[in-house]
């Protein structure tokens, strides 16, 4: 999909024939006023095209949105079929759609998601970094993709707060950052979160839902647990991220 | 539908018309092998039948499956239909059927949930709860249905660990437990997390997703608030309900 800008990009986009997101497109959906509003206040650069659902109700966030949409020069207009194609749920009546940012990264304090495979996961924790101030987020490939429809409807439009940048390997990662200290989230480590001492510039590094991180990072990171009951397995991938972030930010 | 049970229970069940969980039926399903694990090892009792897909591989766990099913008493059987009935996913190799207790939670500390609306977020913080300790939980109606299979699944098993039961009103929770110290996590909350004592017994009692608790609940017990920036309006349910019960058992 060749992404429509400029003079003219009101008249393509209502030629372009929609399609749904798919890994690899240069334009992705932001589905709901919430996840909408997030985008124009913190990626104005990066919106393409506002719809409204002929059923929006009209009221403060649908007049601010077509103000923001004018003032950008950005189309903006009703129109149904985009929704039957876009959006599964029923109650969505905006939807932004936005080129995908390239990021990188910045030096200092980051969180590493080593092959996240669960949208919702993903974006629950882009929402709870964006709250306890990580803004910026590494994920090792292969993933979950971070601006799916479904992970930005999950972050609740937080995913348009953090920088993002995706490594094909976690020694890519490490190579940039050399000097980030490693703290890796597993069941077996050595030390529990509240033993743990966070030096900054500081890595968190949470695994796979299923599998967790591979034995190996033992060897080059700090390790970590959150203790539990046996009555579980593990706890949920975005809980311990979520404590983790909290314990990090008021300790 | 009624629980075929005793020593006819197995032809009953071939031969009954297995269908979809509803709210309010007597008999819900553990979809997959990990929560069927747990359904016979915390609540044999409950047991009523188990399927083993056809595709299922004869490893450790189907095995001890078909074993402990068979001590119980229980009809296990290899039975492809009530896949293509009760399981939308693929993965899904194991089915045990349960008939839903009727718990009654006990005097001590609780987790108070009023009007949870989404089954995965209940199951989530279903986890988190059994992985902290807190054994009994309060859910106030309306709200998602903690037997749902879609919760159960959520929960990965651990709502069989727990003592869960509905109440129509906070005022008909209160009545029974006048004790309990209430603390109310809300976003305009006078303490941080951080800052509040815990005395038990206590409640730890969270809101809907999307509203949270009634202002009326600052007036009748202690409020708290987990900090986050203004980058985002609230954490999700399920994240706010972890960080807490993390902080209350380690602190």
């Amino acid at each position: 999909v060749r992404v429509p800008r400029g003079e003219n990009a009101n008249k393509q986009w209502r030629r372009m024939k929609i399609k749904r997101y798919k890994s690899g497109d240069e334009i992705s959906y932001a589905l709901g006023m919430a996840p909408l509003i997030e985008l124009i206040n913190n990626r104005p650069e990066q919106l393409r095209a506002v719809f409204l659902s002929p059923q929006a109700i009209e009221n403060e966030n649908t007049e601010k949105v077509l103000e923001l949409a004018k003032e950008l020069g950005i189309s903006a207009e009703k129109n149904d079929k985009v929704f039957n194609i876009l959006s599964d749920k029923g109650n969505c009546f905006a939807i932004g759609a936005f080129e995908i940012p390239k990021d990188k990264i910045r030096e200092g304090d980051h969180i590493v998601l080593v092959n996240p495979s669960d949208a919702g996961n993903l974006g629950t924790i882009m929402r709870t970094a964006a709250g306890f101030g990580f803004l910026d987020l590494a994920v090792i490939s292969p993933a979950a993709d971070a601006f799916d429809p479904k992970t930005v409807r999950a972050s609740m439009g937080a995913v348009f707060s953090l920088n993002i940048e995706y490594f094909s390997s976690f020694g890519d990662y490490r190579e940039r950052f050399k000097n980030n200290k490693l703290y890796s989230f597993m069941l077996d480590a050595k030390r529990t979160l509240s033993k743990t001492e966070f030096t900054p510039p500081f890595s968190l590094i949470f695994g796979n839902e299923a599998h967790g991180l591979p034995a190996e990072f033992s060897g080059f990171s700090e390790t970590v647990v959150i203790p539990h009951s046996a009555k579980i397995d593990s706890l949920n991938l975005p809980i311990a991220a979520g404590i983790a972030m909290y314990f990090v930010k008021n300790n």
